[in-house]
Order: structure tokens, then sequence, then C-alpha cells
């Protein structure tokens, strides 16, 4: 069944039970190019869900992954993407809380509801369809795309976006309050960085109002850090980065009030912080991934009390730059997967908050391209230029 | 004046205003003899307060301090000695909260109640009077001990408590709600290491009903989690520790329902932790100081919601060893000073629950001596004979 068919989503209930074809940005090999080409989607097997993917956007999880960073074991050829939205084109057995035509946001750290972690109020982690880097295939140890040829394409992150259709555990898909396809265009972005962010200030952090808050490093996460400390009313926000830039063009609208870049100063950032906020502020955020980044980070934060909230991905095999010692200073340091948030639990509420207007989702959308783009759309956040970047399907 | 002028308390009045001659054991070089002699101690000066002590015990921050472990500035001579109950003798200039001849346990880490960390609900630091091992003299850069010829004696840990009288900031004194001398005996322990302990599992790790928790140095500090522990209701508490003797003797009484010897296992004592609690335990508290242990005990807690609680003194200069990315498995670490207590605030409370026998303190106290006797009562504490030895003055 030719893609063309089920393009404009109302025919969806004619490919049920049967393989799609459709295209797919599939990548070969590490760090090549992607090529679009058509492959096969087989049905949704039990608690799995097809899903129709009307926008993707791209997270530097994806880069790390393409360039075949975070797996020893590469495995090609593969879909990455794990940011979109869409809508459901059908459900396998079992699955009772979403319905054909149903819009959907994707989750690459899922919530089954059911395992000792999901009953647990203290943790988002799933121990069926939590977030798995190594995972490839579907939890039965299978693909459910293959080249037109048949030749097994693996998954990722849970997702695998960057295609017209995929499947995903049912844990993996949180259908969403609206009926409107437009909106799903910015809440494609509650799919990973800005979840993350946002609920690393509220669920992690729980940043509260007249509070201050440091920030390293002004990605979308950052960005969307200081976007859910500003709704929760954290009256001092500082944020630090290496580029001038971030702050003049994005971050002053985004709620940081006050900006450090790191080059301009002969001082430690950290010591800079504690005088700017009567010994340090209440919460900090390490978005970089660097060592010398997160223990400024930890510094920064007041004796007695200060959080350090870890968000950065550190590839490095060194361990924490953190003496034993210190943490009798009564700083704390703890790690934010998906912002805390389990998604399918909380984040059709965090949607809502987003459709009216308590949290501005507009301007982490700097570029939009076609998905026959997504080179270019790699191009562009290689080269720091996006924070990001939507693929409309 | 001489000491035996109020050695029953019933003269106390006598004393007031007048500097007072009394008994010390005063170390005077690091690791030497404690020297018991007689020491002027001068009136309290403001905000200050003048303590006759009835009972003091030994502690292993004693042991590292009289070993000049702690400190590179060698302070000697000095009085060593912070955990001790007595009886106000007299109060300085502004001291509201204490009068002549109320009851009254020592703390090192004081509560000034009006500074930035007091104020906050977070935290039990005090800017003003809070622990710090380098301080030597009282707040006003000098000492009110001195020898019989005038030359200073050093202070200890903001209390100094091997001696007949003591003179401490009133943030370093606690009123009890008791008239009763006797029970001042076993309220000694809440001085420092039995509130460290059973503070942990109450503030720090807020131990739960029904919760798993593992304990990793069977001491004082150790067994007094285990103590807290058990009387919030958690239904497994493992201890381990490489002396079998700690089980047999004490641990078992005192709420450890299961034991485990590290030299008589071959696997690692966290996977025996994970294998004994269906992937860990809620808490677990570090109480040798040994970074190995440290990382067993890190890893002995669940994923997703595992805390551990850091009580042990780490004297080496190594780093946390802990990969910033186990962080994002949810397990977390933090430090505990004083088990999280705001002493003035809170011991009044526990100190009626272990009156009322809701905290069993008794088990603590293995062996008592005169005063006179404290050389022998320090080797008792380094032999391992001893978990706290109390003396009598």
């Amino acid at each position: 069944m030719a893609t063309s068919e089920v393009a404009n989503g109302n025919h969806l209930s004619g490919t049920k039970g049967k393989t799609i074809t459709c295209k797919a940005a599939v990548a070969h090999g590490p760090g090549e190019p992607f090529v679009v080409e058509q492959i096969l989607v087989q049905p949704p097997q039990k608690m799995e869900v097809r899903i129709k993917i009307l926008y993707t956007s791209i997270c530097h999880t994806d880069l790390s992954g393409w360039k075949g960073e975070c797996e020893p074991q590469r495995a090609y050829p593969r879909i990455f993407g794990h940011e979109a939205s869409g809508i459901v084109e059908s459900v396998g057995e079992g699955v009772n809380d979403m319905k054909e035509n149903d819009k959907v946001v994707l989750i690459f750290n899922g919530e089954c509801g059911e395992c000792k972690c999901c009953m647990c109020k203290k943790t988002n982690m799933c121990e069926k369809s939590g977030v798995d880097p190594m995972k490839k295939l579907m939890c039965d140890g299978t693909s459910r795309f293959s080249s037109i040829d048949g030749k097994p394409i693996f998954h990722f992150l849970n997702t695998s976006t960057f295609t017209e259709y995929t499947v995903v555990d049912s844990a993996c898909a949180v259908k969403l309050n609206t009926e409107d396809n437009l909106s799903l265009k910015k809440l494609t972005l509650l799919s990973c960085g800005v979840s993350t962010g946002i609920g690393a200030a509220w669920n992690n952090a729980n940043v509260h109002a007249g509070s201050s808050v440091a920030i390293f490093g002004l990605g979308a996460v950052g960005l969307a850090v200081a976007e859910g400390a500003r709704a929760r009313g954290a009256s001092k926000i500082i944020g630090v980065d290496i580029n001038p830039d971030k702050f003049n063009n994005t971050a002053e609208t985004m709620g940081i009030t006050e900006f450090i870049n790191p080059k301009d100063e002969e001082k430690p950032v950290y010591e800079i912080i504690r005088e700017m906020t009567d010994g340090g502020v209440d919460y900090s955020f390490e978005c970089t991934g660097n060592l010398n980044v997160l223990r400024d980070s930890f510094l920064s934060v007041h004796e007695g009390w200060g959080l350090t909230v870890l968000l950065g991905i550190h590839g490095s095999p060194k361990l924490l730059p953190i003496h034993p010692m210190e943490l009798f200073d009564g700083r704390r340091i703890e790690g934010s997967v998906f912002g805390g948030f389990k998604g399918k639990s909380q984040l059709p509420n965090l949607a809502t908050e987003c459709m009216k207007g308590a949290i501005k989702l507009d301007n982490f959308i700097t570029h939009e391209l076609p998905f026959d783009e997504i080179n270019q759309a790699f191009n562009l956040l290689i080269a720091g230029k996006s924070l990001r970047c939507v693929l409309t399907l």
C-alpha cells in the first residue's frame, strides 16, 4: 500500500493490519548523510501503536547517535529521531488508552504504568519501556522496519521518528487533548528537550517563587529550564554560556535575567554567582556535559540547601570532580532524565499549559524545513544555529 | 574559687561572674595522654553560657582531633570533648532562653536562630555557631580557658567538654525538659553520634514504614541509624561490618534484621543487597569513611529513588568514585551533618522521645568510668571495645 493513499490522514483505517510502504530518512552508517527512501513498516503488535508522524525535530542525542558516539555496537541501517508528534494509525492488541486518529506526542522514556518504577511516585523510570540507548529493536527482539527488499532496519530510543510511519510501545505514545493538527507542531518539542528542561525545574528542583537559578549551557534544554523557572516565579535566572549570541538572540526573551560569559571573566564563574546572590543560587542546572562546568555548577549553589541538577551527557570516563567531604556543606547534586516527568501521566497537562500560553514554546522553534531536507536540519544543529528545527512530513 | 565549693551544684550562684578553678583533662600535644589538672574558666561573655558538666562521652571526632588529624595548625594545650550534658552555672548578657540550674545538652553544631541558614527550613547549618573543626577560640577570638599560671588553653568544636566547667555560645547549649540529673547521663549521647544517626534516618533520608535500609559500619552512629530506622518502622535493616562481633553483641538488639560481613562474601556487597531486596534498598548509610564502601553503599540502593546518606569522614584526598552518568540512574547521595537536626529547635523533642523509651539509648552506653580515667576511656574506643564510654564528673 502506497503512502499516497494515507497521506492526508483521512484514510488511515485503510492501512490497519497491513504493512505500510512509506518514506523514511535512513542512516546507513555513522555520520553518513541520511537517505530519504521508501521503507516497509509492519503493523503494531501486542501493546504497540503505529503512528503517522506529522512533525519531527532534532535533538543532540540524535546527533550523537547518528555519529555512533553512544553505541559501541553500531546498528545500521537505522531510523533515528525521537522528538515527534502525529496521529495514531492503528493500535495493537491490548492497547486501550489510545485509538485511531488520536493525536499523540512520542516519548523515548516510556511509562508502562505497571512496573515497580511506574508504581513509585519518586521516579519516572520504567522497567519495560524506559530510556535505553543500547536498545535497537522492539521488546520482542524484532524490528517493525525493513527496506523494500526486506532487510531489517534498526529502531532508536523507543521511537524512531525520521519516518512517515513508526511503531512504538504504547508506553511511549502520549495521547494529547487537542483536535488541532497545527498545535502538534510546537507540542513536538515536548517529546524530549523542552520537557526535560521544564521538568528539571519543576520536578527535580521544584523551583519556588522568588528563588535564584543558574543555568550552565543555553541550548534548548537550558532555555527550557529558564522557561520552567520563569513560569514558577524565580526572581533571578542567571544564564552561563561561552557564546554571547545565545544571550543576545533568545535568552533574554526566555526568562534569563543575567548573563555570564566565562570567557569575559577572570574569576571562576561560581565565585561571580556567589557574589551576585549572597552566597549562591538555590538551584543550578548543568546542561553542557563538561566536567569543569559541572564543578562550577555544583559550587555555585548556596551551602546548606543548594541543589545542582545534572542534564548534560558526560562521555568522559572521568568521575565526579567532587570530594566526599564537600557533600557535608549541604550542597546536593542529582541527575534528571526527561525532567522527571512520568510521560503518560504528566505530559497531557503540560501540553495544555503550553496551549494556554503559560509555557511559551514558540521561541524554541528557530527553523522549519520539509522532511526531505533533514540533512540541512542536522547541519543547522551542528553549526549551533538552531535551537530546534522542526521537519514537516 | 575552688571547685569543691560548687561541686554538688547547690552553690552555683556563688560562682557567677567569677573565674572558676576546676579540673579538666588537658591535651598538651597530639596523641599525648590527657593530663587531669586544675584550670581557670572565665565567666561567660555576651550570648555565652557557662556550664557545669555532669557527664561527657567520647566520639571518634575527639580521637582524630586529639591525634591532630583534622587540623593542620595544631592547637595545644587544648580541651577536647563535644558530647556532654550538665547544668547551667551562669549566662552572659543577652541570653534569655536559659538560666542558672537549667539542664542542658551541648551541641557542636549550634543554632543561633537568626542567620540566613537558621531561618531556612532546608538546612541545619548555622553561619555563626555551626560546626567548624578549625575553630579553636570563642567567636570574639579569645579563649575562656587558661592554665593556673594564665596561659590560654584552646577550645574544640564549639564545646570542649573534658572539663568540670566549660563556656559555649548559647547557640550550642540546648535546654532539656527534665529535672532528673540521672537521665542526663544517657541524654549526653544526643550531643553528637546518636543524634547524627537517628537524624540521618529521620531528617536526611526520611525513612518510611515498610522500607528497606542498609547501614555500612556498625559503630555508634551506624547503630543509631538502625535505631532511627527501627523507630520509623523500616521492615528490613541490613547491617554491614567486617567485625562479626558488632552483630553478635549489639546490632541484633538494635533493629538490625540481617547482617553481611564482606569478608565472608565473594560477590560485591551491593550485589548481595540487590538480590536480598529485589533491586536494592530504599536508603543506605555510609558510616565508615572508606571510599570503596561508599561506592558499595551508593550501588546498593534501588535505581530511580534510592538515597545514600554520607556520615563517615573521608580523610583521603580522592574524589567521589561515581561517574556523572550514574546519577541518571536516579540514585542520589547527600551528606549529613548532625543528622540534619536543628539542635535547639528539635533536640528537646528527641530527648523527650528518648525518656519515654520510643528511642532506646541504654544499649549505646557500653562503659562508664570516672572522669579521671579518661585515658582508659580513649583506649577502649581505640580498641573498638566501646560504643560509648560515659565519664562522670
